[in-house]
């Protein structure tokens, strides 16, 4: 065997997330991103959170159906810790390992934000728990940066999804974008895109960012 | 309104824990013990881990169902976890501060020996986890000690309930009850009570234990 025909889980893998305010096409780029590396050759898998493994979705669907007031935030924080573990180590972590690009839409930095807002003291829960449980961070982290209003009017007008989420209104998605935006300034994984534009346009800057981290 | 016309709300609620290996007659005598503080005019609730809200209930069902290796032990930790803080927060937490007593058949020590044994890394979790999102511990926790040996021809005689946990045989068994003798020994809140003998005997041992501590 020669060195380029060896297989590929001698490559290392890399693990991308896409994160964003409601409205903010982190979604459609994350799908955008899946076709642009397959065409490329990449080896390339989409997935998402909350979710992304059979044992992820049954926890999802557990979490995300019936009243809003079903489940306290600690108890939500602990199934959604425990899907992405199972998330982690039945989808991520095999993809990596056998060489992959892993396109996660949505990951750990969601939690800090949405179970986050709740409160300081659940906030300092997220983070400890993520530390005790889930260890792990992407390598690239895709910030879609878009205006609260825009992303709200284009969430609301989808008419579909996590509505949950998105009933809030646009005083919570300012003070997610801020929530991000600092994340952001604080880690260097973070690419920091403008989704302003058309998906194509958005999809070029991705792309532009990634290149420039040789991926 | 005279002070005896007083509401229930000013006892303090009691926690009572049953704990032991499968077959120490732990949940037979958290039966009993309903009922005789019933008899005696206590307002008294008993409840079961996991398990023991409706959220709860859910949850074991999504652990307990399924093969063996459906969870990793770090995601079914998770989600005992969970359903432990709901349970905690839905059922007990209200129920104390009616001033009522609360008889749980397992709580927190259950996961530390059965989750425990599977390493001491996740043991140290169990531990961590249990700080960060639980934090109670009950009042008193009475462990049921038995020879693992009767315990398990118990427990394989019955025939039915956690088998997934039964299986493990007499090894397990011994194991477990060294476990428990161990955190026994370390807190003060345990009281360990002799299984050996009938139903009634036992009670009343139980019974005269919990006495001493003005209960």
């Amino acid at each position: 065997m020669t060195a380029s025909s060896s297989s590929s889980s001698s490559v290392p893998g890399v693990f991308i997330s896409f994160e964003g305010i409601d409205g903010s096409g982190k979604s459609t780029q994350a799908r955008h991103l899946h076709a642009t590396l397959e065409a490329e050759g990449r080896a390339t898998i989409l997935t998402r959170e909350p979710g992304g493994s059979p044992g992820a979705e049954e926890i999802r669907a557990l979490v995300l159906e019936g009243a809003a007031d079903r489940w306290s935030p600690e108890t939500e924080l602990l199934l959604f810790t425990a899907a992405r573990r199972d998330h982690l180590e039945r989808t991520i972590q095999p993809a990596l390992a056998a060489g992959q690009v892993v396109i996660c839409d949505r990951f750990a930095d969601s939690t800090r934000m949405y179970q986050g807002l709740r409160g300081d003291d659940i906030r300092a829960q997220v983070d400890a728990l993520h530390d005790l449980m889930i260890g792990q961070e992407p390598d690239v982290t895709v910030l879609i940066d878009i205006d609260p209003k825009a992303g709200l009017e284009r969430a609301l007008g989808r008419g579909a999804g996590e509505e949950r989420f998105e009933s809030f209104g646009l005083g919570l998605q300012e003070r997610l974008r801020a929530g991000f935006l600092e994340l952001a300034a604080a880690q260097t994984r973070f690419e920091v895109v403008s989704g302003a534009g058309s998906e194509t346009v958005v999809a070029a800057r991705v792309r532009k960012a990634l290149k420039a981290r040789g991926i």
